[in-house]
């Protein structure tokens, strides 16, 4: 590509409202350009990269033997009410109505048309296992679109979807699925975790997600020490802790805490580390009456956890402060297990707890020394917290860290949620009706291009793994309004480089040298060679890799340039 | 491929709902099926048809340096509103407010966010011109959907938009993409024409259609016998007939014609034919009063001329009959020129016209022997028809003759109407600003899979052109379950062949071979080769051309396949 003929846009500043490093660097290397709030054009930069990762999410699909296949972006309301859906999805789908009245959606998914698509065609067990796959724009109308691609409302999608005969073949293509997933990352030479993750509203039984770390990740990723164990923050588990219960040192006793409502200001009222407290939260049961939710006063509750509990209300709901007084005769700041009827379910960092801190159901009072079994029957123990760095694994070998990560993949096995809902059902080998398995598989294809910048970027601009590059190679002249030479040896180059099967962009604009090398950086072409009279005269011409130091040297030859830049 | 894991899914009844052949054979080979209407999932095998398409498209754009890039489907209402066509687009436009209440469409075209993405941008001469496009899918709520993908709603295409310093520079570029569209319809290998098109709701002052000829194309060519001239019947020109008007031979007589209300009644009741006859059509005029139109009795109202007439309502709109009583004293079917004082214009074709029969102005009686200058001032003549077959052409060779066709593509020089609506404008060289031209390019890449089928088919099913055929060949086996002969030569002809660039289907799904040629047919695979164990013996195998009446003999011999599948 000629770059006089390429529009491309560069800017040095860098965008006020661009919060993040991809975002930024997006925008100023021309590659996306704003419409209206979480929409974007890609210009023809950004359109290369794009491609490329298509191509390779393309190619790594039909190596696994997944059909492409392309369905509707508008879909009608009745699916989404088959499955329950249309309303469970909220405000996050787009919702329009037809001129003949009829409700649809812009799909931000396809489980239900691809089971309703299958119903059509598929009879018997013959025509099963099958797994189809389409790259796609989706919307999702985010409550605050922002980080430019990361979280945009239009966005492009690989979703993949699978049917099978029972969940041992399901497990096999998802171990397949999972095997492309890293295929494509590896390709793509990113650094990133698959992790176990929370099926969310998707549903299902199992799932995890591909994350490609970054500091900026929006997702917390504990992993273990030993590489053992891995999973989404929201997914992590804790274990119970082994060993014995301490006994008591002293009885229950009460103190005034007057003003004290958090567990920083109650660990310094008491002098005890916050370790020492037990903090109370009251959520809603299912029976209508509150649960009394405990855990270590250094720990964090994990949403998601408590609302799988058995009895407590999902999406997880706090109490409201009348219940709460109701309930505890007292304010959120001062409750505790004692004196209560409520049911009481404590974290697993609480089983071996004694002579805990807690609020004493007065206003303004707590008890030191609550233990279990004395001050209040034992409660059911369960994992109700965010991990920690510096846990334990679940596995029983190593301890956690944690990592940002941003997801770009998530393949899930759903189990019979769709076909059961939208009444799919073929016959098996004896003529019986059987409700297929479901897998699905979503792949961000506009997503990783900002998490690849946002791994892959310095000062100067992006650092492309060369696989998703806009180009491999440019090629700068250095005064080629004075030099014939300089402006015939790049039209060479240019031309059997393309031949040799480089994709090379050639920097004919007549800029001066400072702007050209700067836009290469910017736009993160993975090499770049300079031609100069000088250079042109000592048969030896200058090569930097995007992340080199400094520049070095390289033959005037095609043949040994073109072995730097595709490799042997 | 091989067939057994391609989901292939051909049905032998014809769809009682799909009126023409291409979605009948569409549906029947199982390409895509039906969501709602309008809305067609592609199927993996319609898909590979697709990808050709746009492959193909996207090349011959490249080849021109048009530069791809996507804008977002999603497009806000302000931009529509500053164009003008917010309110004009009516209902063909499928519109919705997000969660915060703001207004967007599906967009159906990108005149207006292309024009807005180039004025971030675009500041100066030099980076003019540039032409972008994209491959993406786009949204018309038509009034009744049919036709499968003929007539969607959703479907794909591929829009590009150019811009220019002047008209010159925008007619070079126009030129251009003409010749890149010829380029794609010649790789296709389809039969077509372009043709002189009215611009329509697009605006613009010039544009052409490509049309794929079909017997069931909605659309009506006039094509000149000598070839210089081709125009949709909608934008044919007719021309004033040269020679002299014949004097009159008797006065204006008014006759009786009691329940005489069209055309062929009175030219019956009169004993005259039809084109001696004259017929009056009332319109509603820019000043409120009704326009008199009048065209030979056997000639048709082309409406688009009559509503591009100076003083004439656009869109056209019929005067009702409250307000022709008022104006001629008369109902519709009895209405003429004579004693109104309505203004009129006559069609070309009555210029030289004497003696003719016109409506009375009274209920049940006409004239006859009406004569310009005589019985009426001489009118303003005009082209008000439509072409019909045999006319001369307007280029003054040949005559013309009506072809039907499918637009798949259609060019525009829009001229200034966005980029001024939208307030773009670029310096030029001396530093003014000027106003950018603009071309748009439309290319229907869903449509013309379609087309194609329409064009390329027999009783059996699709005959596809092999630059869009879902694959080359198929290799069909004989009792391939009694023979591991035949099984092992099916196998490495497949591998072989494949690693010999031909994109080729093995049929190992363990059918009879009338299934497996019936649906080789039907999915149109334009080669054919039958191993058989006698085959296998003689060296010789079964080769069939789609097209071809008999099936022949060809070499097993991988390379002699080749040279007959993709040529020598």
């Amino acid at each position: 590509m000629r770059l006089s003929a390429f529009a491309l846009a560069t800017t040095k500043e860098t965008p006020a409202d661009a919060e993040i490093v991809s975002h930024q660097l997006m925008l100023r290397a021309g590659m996306i350009r704003r419409l209206a709030a979480g929409l974007y054009s890609w210009s023809p930069l950004g359109m290369r990269v794009l491609r490329k990762v298509e191509n390779i999410v393309r190619a790594e699909m039909d190596a696994i033997g997944a059909l492409e296949m392309l369905m509707p972006a508008i879909q009608p309301a009745e699916l989404w009410r088959e499955s329950g859906r249309w309303d469970a999805m909220g405000p996050l789908m787009l919702r329009m109505t037809d001129r003949a009245e009829r409700e649809y959606c812009f799909g931000p998914t396809h489980e239900e048309v691809i089971t309703d698509y299958v119903k059509r065609d598929v009879r018997s067990y013959k025509q099963l296992p099958v797994t189809y796959y389409q790259i796609q724009t989706k919307f999702r109308d985010e409550i605050r679109p922002r980080f430019g691609l990361m979280r945009a409302r239009e966005f492009i999608m690989k979703d993949a979807y699978s049917f099978h005969m029972d969940a041992a073949d399901l497990d096999r293509e998802y171990r397949n699925m999972r095997g492309a997933y890293h295929a494509i990352l590896d390709r793509m030479g990113l650094d990133y975790r698959v992790v176990a993750a929370d099926s969310g509203d998707i549903g299902g039984a199992k799932s995890e997600e591909f994350h490609v770390l970054a500091l900026s990740g929006e997702d917390e990723l504990a992993v273990s020490t030993d590489g053992a164990y891995a999973a989404n923050i929201e997914a992590a588990k804790t274990v119970r802790p082994e060993g014995e219960r301490a006994a008591p040192t002293g009885e229950l006793k009460k103190i005034e805490t007057p003003g004290v409502t958090t567990i920083a200001g109650l660990a310094e009222h008491m002098g005890v580390p916050e370790s020492a407290t037990a903090k109370s939260i009251v959520v809603m049961g299912e029976s209508g009456d509150p649960v009394l939710l405990m855990l270590r006063g250094d720990h964090s509750l994990n949403e998601i956890k408590a609302q799988d509990l058995e009895g407590v209300v999902s999406p997880l709901t706090m109490a409201d402060e009348a219940t709460i007084r109701t309930h505890f005769g007292a304010g959120p700041g001062s409750i505790g297990p004692v004196n209560t009827n409520v049911t009481v379910i404590a974290d697993y960092a609480l089983a071996n707890a004694s002579d805990m801190v807690v609020g004493a159901n007065y206003d303004g009072a707590h008890f030191t020394h609550f233990n279990w079994g004395r001050d209040h029957p034992e409660p059911q123990f369960a994992d109700l917290r965010n991990v920690n760095a510096g846990d334990a694994s679940p596995t029983g070998t190593g301890t956690l860290e944690i990592l940002r990560g941003i997801e770009v993949g998530h393949v899930f096995q759903l189990g019979d949620k769709y076909s059961r809902a939208l009444d799919l059902s073929v016959l098996d080998e004896s003529g019986n009706a059987v409700v297929p398995e479901m897998g699905c598989y979503g792949f961000g294809v506009s997503r990783i291009v900002a998490a690849a910048i946002e791994q892959c970027h310095d000062d100067a601009g992006i650092c492309w793994p060369q696989a998703i590059a806009p180009f491999d190679l440019v090629i700068i002249p250095i005064k080629a309004d004075k030099s014939a030479a300089v402006r015939e040896a790049c039209e060479t180059l240019y031309t059997e480089l393309k031949a040799a099967g480089v994709d090379v962009a050639y920097d004919d604009r007549g800029l001066r040298p400072g702007p050209m090398f700067a836009d290469a950086e910017l736009i993160g072409v993975p090499h770049r060679i300079v031609v100069s009279d000088r250079g042109l005269e000592s048969g030896k011409l200058e090569y930097k890799g995007r992340r080199d130091e400094q520049s070095s040297e390289i033959d005037h030859d095609v043949a040994a340039i073109k072995a730097v830049v595709l490799g042997g």
